[in-house]
């Protein structure tokens, strides 16, 4: 279950290899659905695949606006465009947010895991003050707060888990477009169909 | 009215120049809510403001799935990231939906105008099929359809207005963020205030 392959991860991981030299290649625009009903669109980035799954693993703090967002809508969709072989993914699914509260063990340890797996420069931004909140401090920088490295993952520290059930992959140098969708058989196995559809 | 420049505007001309040299610098991701309540996001072209305007210009397929979304929910949210000086740009707003049944004569003029400021070679792609639907000719390709220059907009050819109410400012560099935020006053003029808030 869970094991075999995704037809368009292959793509994807075409993608990344191809476009590896750009430093931003690895970032892409996640849209959830406001409390007020309006759309959110934010930058973030992609910190790999769950093992032996087609699920995006996505590092974020909790004390952020997308958090609520999400326990009020979890779905969400990634748009990810690469800049240098010209392919855009749109990948649609459902969002699983753990934080240090989730009861489930193995929730637990993919959050450690993906704390462990980040730089400790980029933890430090966890201990930093509240994100979108007004800038009350000028002076103070990361570098003044200290964190050892062999600390587990802060209460901020948030890993999103996005399930995908819909991917549309365009690539605007050949002009195809492919829409790939999931459907759930009996016990629970997601099985992909694909489509090539117009750009 | 109008002709007062927002705060954000200087910051997003400075980073278009300065991120002038790579073509995707034109690029953003625009997020809007589905008929379904879940969110939807895809890349589109930055078409330049409206005269003396805050207002974004964006080119789209009248045929397209955001055309139905935006007349559901008329909100959307672009996410513009520049990769070369690593700032992004979070713009929430309305979004007006012009095609040819328009009732309002200037609309139908801006329509036009965004029209005949597109390339032959991109007007070209409002001709072809249907886009999202299954692909049924192999064979077919933009260069079979031949197009009059001087013809105006195709049924098909729509311009999106957005007219912003929201923005946040990144600058990964130096870890700036700001947030801009409008009012209307009793005159129906737009007024912005804003903040330094934590990045």
């Amino acid at each position: 279950m869970g094991t075999i392959t995704a037809p368009w991860k292959q793509l994807l991981l075409n993608a990344l290899e191809s476009n590896s030299h750009l430093k931003h290649s690895s970032y892409f625009q996640l849209a959830t659905v406001g409390c007020n009903g309006r759309p959110s669109n934010r930058t973030l980035v992609f910190r790999g695949f769950q093992e032996s799954s087609d699920k995006f693993h996505i590092n974020t703090d909790n004390r952020t606006h997308k958090i609520e967002e999400l326990k009020h809508c979890p779905f969400a969709e990634i748009c990810w465009y690469f800049t240098d072989s010209w392919e855009q993914f749109r990948i649609s699914g459902r969002v699983d947010v753990i934080d240090g509260s989730n009861p489930d063990n193995f929730k637990l340890q993919q959050r450690e895991k993906s704390w462990f797996a980040s730089s400790v420069k980029s933890r430090l931004q966890y201990l930093g003050p509240n994100p979108g909140l007004p800038r009350i401090s000028e002076h103070q920088s990361e570098e003044e707060v200290r964190l050892d490295p062999s600390i587990g993952p802060v209460a901020a520290f948030c890993l999103l888990v996005l399930d995908p059930d819909q991917v549309d992959y365009l690539n605007l140098k050949n002009n195809e477009r492919v829409k790939f969708i999931s459907t759930l058989d009996m016990n629970g196995v997601k099985n992909w169909t694909s489509e090539r559809i117009n750009p």
